[in-house]
């Protein structure tokens, strides 16, 4: 096991009717705040409403911002900024999921941060603090909710790409599984594939001697395949909801990838999908993360055993660990399809055009040439990844 | 699964060498603390040396208050109270295991509370606030490093109880498995059994639909079962150490328990054992479980069918629940037993003679007739768990 630091202070407020907290605990840090949200689904499911009035009711004052859209866009993080700076403003709610959180995070440091915010995707400069946020979460997927990332899409250079503090996790953090009932089998599916993802870029490590964060990132897994079929079966489904959701913070919290590498590929591969054809990034994980297993499997065909069998209860052929692994692997694909994602680049209309570019451009999102830590991928491995999921 | 908060804090600083960061850690919080310790082992070991230096280093001044025993005694807290009142402390390092990190943690809110701090464990009222406090762990075991909870023994009045307040979580805990090194096998075979304990305590439920956190109490305890033996064998085992250690941590840091009721009549009665005959709580804990379970298991016979199948890897017989039930009771007794730990009151020279009493005793330490909420036990219940433990 490496060594490690974690520390995850977000409050999480779990369960029905917490929404209702809202006013109170954004009360606790300002009276002057930045509502931050998406398109009109808070408006028509009564959500808005009831945040608005426990604002009220508590004396918070607060602007809006709407419009955040799937991908968050960098342009609209540049008007919050303006909007915070002109307005007095020392507080962000962000009342969403990931790309919403993720907006909210990006204001919030680039009000404190002098130069452009960009600069700071970019890896050009290093922030030192950022306004404090605070979550009412209306997706189980990003896990934004109690970790320090952000993702932002600067839709004039198609470049998608993240920052990471400590300082940025949100302060406090409002998860009510009811209010998943509005969503589209296809989002829960989209959130699930993200969940399970930020398991697995854990999961899939050199560092040996890290028996519990596997068996935690296990848990974690199996939770996620009993609980989203059944979720996407029946909306009314409170207790799987309730599974999801929390699972989905824990995946990304940070507790399953302390002490050990952690890997990280698969997220850069998809960005570059999603950030050219706009896709769910959920969907695209669905893609890629098959794909990259099949390519990089014979690195520790171990794990990828250990994986078939602790978390797919695959039948472990002994004399044969590659069979294993693969069929480890085979699952993980058909639940997916199960779910209704794409596992194909095909089956989301697309196409070998740009793959070369997107090869290009993932494999130097981390200023070299290569991403992943599992195995280092150049861009001609990732071209081959692509080229697998076609 | 039920509302919940979850909200902890405590920054952690995992891994090799890590004891040198406390100064630094410390003089973010305060330059005038409270060293609080127990007998002379950290002294002998070097770590005394190396904590002083780190705080000299870094300006912190400190005053001293070694001697916390095992089952930290409510003297020396009164003592440590007046100590920070005179000398004007507002920070309190422990340097210690689960008897020092409960010990400085009442200490903490005594500081800051006008009445007697007994009449806190007592339940005569509640606090509102503490100082704060940092910990370096010695032994893994009680979890007290990132909880919000201290056990304090009254021995004048021989009575042993606790109280648990948010703000009563440290600050920070710096955990350092190579200073298990020095640790003898019974201690970390009774730390052992107390980490368990803390997992199985919210295990235990009636909670419905808790997947997610029984899968992660499984994971728990699954990497104890493993690493535990390993340790014990072997001293110098820093991988084996740095298992235990974070699921120690993890076990007890509330994240296993949210969403669930919890029990703890186990810890309640095994409590008057270590009050009445100063044993060591791990040890009470091996004797007391066992007899628990064989008391109780009727109530839900597939809670305890799941219990030996996925943690003990019993070979299921569908034909008969309750064998396979009994089947995980008698490896979890084994298992105790296999570590050196007592698992009859016989083998720590407990008799009959105060059976009685501490049944009397432990059914109105929450201040009703009965405690434990998997089963509610009345004190011939308890009376009737400790001769099945004789």
């Amino acid at each position: 096991m490496q060594n490690f630091i974690f520390h995850n202070y977000t409050r999480i407020i779990f369960g029905k009717g917490t929404e209702s907290t809202v006013g109170a605990e954004t009360a606790k840090h300002s009276k002057k705040v930045l509502l931050h949200y998406g398109g009109g689904s808070i408006k028509k499911s009564g959500l808005y409403d009831r945040v608005v009035a426990s604002l009220k009711s508590e004396g918070v004052e607060f602007t809006e911002l709407g419009g955040v859209k799937p991908n968050p866009r960098l342009s609209l993080v540049k008007e919050g900024i303006e909007l915070c700076r002109k307005n007095g403003i020392d507080f962000i709610l962000a009342v969403g999921g990931g790309s919403v959180i993720d907006s909210a995070k990006a204001i919030a440091v680039g009000v404190l941060y002098e130069g452009d915010v960009w600069d700071l995707y970019m890896k050009k400069d290093t922030a030192e603090k950022a306004l404090p946020i605070g979550v009412v979460l209306t997706i189980p997927a990003a896990g934004s909710e109690s970790s320090g990332a952000s993702v932002i899409t600067n839709e004039e250079t198609q470049v998608k790409t993240d920052i990471g503090y400590d300082f940025l996790r949100p302060q406090f953090a409002i998860l009510n599984p009811e209010l998943c009932r509005t969503l589209s089998p296809y989002q829960v599916a989209c959130g699930t594939a993200d969940i399970m993802a930020h398991v697995m870029e854990r999961y899939f490590t050199n560092t040996r001697n890290v028996d519990f964060t596997d068996r935690l990132c296990e848990a974690t897994l199996q939770t996620m395949i009993k609980n989203a079929p059944a979720a996407i079966a029946n909306p009314d489904d409170y207790d799987a909801f309730a599974e999801i959701m929390w699972a989905g913070t824990v995946a990304h919290n940070d507790i399953l990838g302390r002490g050990r590498e952690e890997d990280w590929a698969c997220h850069c591969i998809e960005h570059e999908l999603s950030a050219k054809y706009d896709i769910a990034h959920g969907a695209g994980l669905a893609i890629v993360f098959p794909a990259w297993m099949k390519y990089v499997y014979r690195h520790d065909v171990n794990r990828f055993v250990q994986f078939a069998v602790r978390v797919w209860n695959v039948d472990q052929d002994f004399q044969n660990p590659e069979k294993t692994a693969l069929a480890g692997i085979e699952r993980l694909e058909k639940f997916f399809k199960g779910l209704g994602l794409p596992v194909r680049l095909s089956e989301a209309g697309i196409g070998e055009e740009h793959l070369a570019e997107m090869a290009e451009k993932a494999a130097s999102v981390w200023g070299g040439t290569t991403i992943g830590n599992f195995v280092k991928l150049d861009r001609n491995d990732i071209l081959n990844i692509y080229r697998l999921a076609k």
